[in-house]
């Protein structure tokens, strides 16, 4: 039987204000990337939405970001490798820490914006966010683009790692994600995003902006939550997937290490 | 044999600002206060500082404080009790993953600034505190005043404490500390420092502005980093306690909890 | 004739989360109290949110407010007289600049949250704002309740001054403003809201919690910003007193100084 | 008569944090750059300065960075032109504030840092912030090394520009900056800088690193003030330009735009 997480951000709201439909999402994805409040987030904000992703047993991971709240972590910033490694362990303990007073494991680590893009093409940084996952909880599973120097660098490192694919989202023909702004970038209309997440799971494939079916190996998908039809997407890829067979959980630690 | 542990704020540091003199006061303490990134510190510091205090085998714990970098935390600041219950949670977090990096356990908490002062008095503030630590490690000693609301509710919820003296500030008649600025506030001498920690441990008390003497008990006295002659102090304090007999040692968490 | 300044918040949203409905605002209020980066606003919001008031020709002013982004600015801080005028010059001349960049002139100062609240009942916090004022550019109008220490404070310097009301808000029989949360502090029906406006203008008077009437006297009109209805309010405010003969007009600075 | 302007960066310290020795500095130098609160400095900093430079009869400018405290604004940051104008426009505005304050006018830009190196070198940036400029202020001089970006575009504006070069740094034979780090980079002596800023200024030329000889024009020249000896050096070489028959002054605005 086919498994796969669905992940979505959460709790990148900031003090008054507000990002985002958590409580809706929460009720279809089975996986939050909680800010951890550098880029977006605080620690009020961070407690109240693990609290409630414990409450509805949706695993819990950390979505650590470059240190620019009023850029989002949406601007790429010099980050030296011996920095990204320091600001990302003091993200994970943020989160960590929120699981511990809610009686939920720390499942899993996702960059956020910049940091995730630059994870993925340099090693350099890779390895930096590796390393704090290795010296914080080895048992945490990296997420990240098949592909990316940030799988190559977790798996060389033997943590546990999850392919992630984006059912709204459009894909160039070498598998890349569409350019933001580009016709067909983003997928909107919840049919056609739950039956490319089911294309996903099901086939191992997703059809590109040109129309050429690419192969496609995920263990997660991701849902976008920054849009306002969000849940709708969210739920109507839940069913889609569970309607074809597959089984929507959570991540799993790699308990033991 | 008596016992006692030396205590000091460090890691207070922030970017390109330097701040006391870690490394010397490292040599002569048993245990690091180390800032949580909000009022002072930042993550890059809080790491080397823990790395540093593990290295010498200093314990480590956690010095949280208001979210006010430019005011150093030493500003009263209105936050509600599940502000604050969120906000210490959030930076115990922050200093237990570098402890996690580091090897070593997260033995104590001591809050800073204007927030050890309300925790001290505000019952609400100090319950707030106490729920942090609880609901992340029971473990935690907590490090306060004798007669304060912190160390009442600290006790009343089953965790350990430790009460804490200042052998470099002055005493006020009825216990109290001797407003800063006021003649006799500040102990500046290393001999007479060193004197009145002696006579803090060894016979449990010390002599007040005006001359009487005041019963004190204390685990643990707090050596202030923040003049140039602290790490002076700190030494001669702490060769004065070995000779009197007083054995200097680290925090101890109440493990199994 | 009567004369009137509708005033509103603006420039309330930071980096990617927006606040408020400013555009259609605008489209209303004669003076916008435009956020000044610390407390919320950042210096893109800010000049859009001047530019905008320019083009619709909304007289411009500074809404400075405590350090404090997280908590919006609504907690009381302890910042000394010393900081206060420091931290107030510094946002008004952030205003300042966008009003220069914009080709329009700064027109007025009104307090954010818990520094207005502070500025109205404590003389030194009164005098430091009136000081930062009076040093960076004494024709601005100093907006506060009448009563108030801030406006005794910039009378007795010889600044211009505002007398602000409140028709969206609940008076007490003491003619202070309904707590917030009690049953009437929030007026949410345009109707009544515009109706007390006009009754405020032309008679002078509004009718408090417990139905007594009280004694108004008020250059200007606040509109909270930060409730879905607030355009709909404004909108039926400014026709109702317009119907009524009153001139809604902009501040006048007091030239010459 | 030859002329020149010693400028300096000042305000630099945050909060409880120290930098720099500016009551020094501003004994020998005739420019004052002011931090203006996001790469460093704060708002009673930054007042405090302005009323020392002041008191001098130094002459204010601004020196704006990236919001990036904690790295000092010395990491790229990717802005975009859009918000580089708005985020110098904020911070030229608070310096200005703080000139209004202390009745002297702000003379002239410098930015700080990553900023300064980005617009020397990307023509976007350099445009952003002379719009900012001359948005703001035309009579503002433009500090930058001749050949930059950043001064074409000022000059293509109509901005008044002041070309800088640095005495204490060493220079590559292609007339770039020695990196720091390399041997030859710090002209630490400060005989030896003081007899560089002579020849550059009276012959104007100075030796690069390889022992060849560059052509220098230079209006203004930087004393650094980040290492312990920097008044020194500052001493030593306003000293030596006067003996040389060489005019210190401070920055003149162009009056009348």
């Amino acid at each position: 039987m086919k498994r796969v997480v669905l992940n979505a951000d959460m709790g990148e709201s900031f003090g008054p204000w507000a990002m985002g439909d958590d409580a809706s999402l929460l009720e279809w994805v089975t996986a939050a990337n909680v800010a951890c409040g550098l880029h977006a987030g605080d620690p009020v904000v961070l407690l109240r939405t693990v609290e409630q992703a414990a409450a509805r047993g949706v695993s819990v991971g950390a979505h650590p970001g470059y240190p620019d709240r009023q850029g989002f972590g949406r601007r790429e910033m010099a980050l030296s490798a011996e920095e990204l490694e320091a600001f990302v362990l003091y993200q994970l303990g943020a989160v960590q820490a929120a699981c511990r007073a809610c009686g939920v494991p720390m499942t899993h680590v996702k960059a956020h914006g910049a940091l995730y893009h630059r994870a993925c093409r340099d090693a350099g940084a890779a390895q930096a966010l590796v390393q704090a996952v290795l010296r914080l909880d080895p048992g945490l599973v990296v997420v990240g683009p098949e592909g990316s120097q940030l799988l190559a660098a977790a798996r060389q490192a033997g943590l546990p790692v999850a392919r992630e694919a984006f059912p709204d989202r459009g894909y160039g023909p070498d598998g890349s994600l569409w350019p933001r702004g580009s016709p067909g970038s983003v997928v909107e209309d919840p049919d056609r995003a739950a039956a490319r997440a089911v294309a996903m799971v099901v086939q191992g494939r997703v059809q590109a902006v040109d129309g050429s079916w690419l192969a496609v190996q995920a263990e997660t998908l991701c849902i976008h939550g920054d849009h306002p039809g969000a849940a709708r997407v969210a739920a109507r890829v839940r069913r889609a997937l569970e309607e074809a067979g597959v089984q929507v959980v959570g991540f799993t630690r790699a308990e033991g290490r």
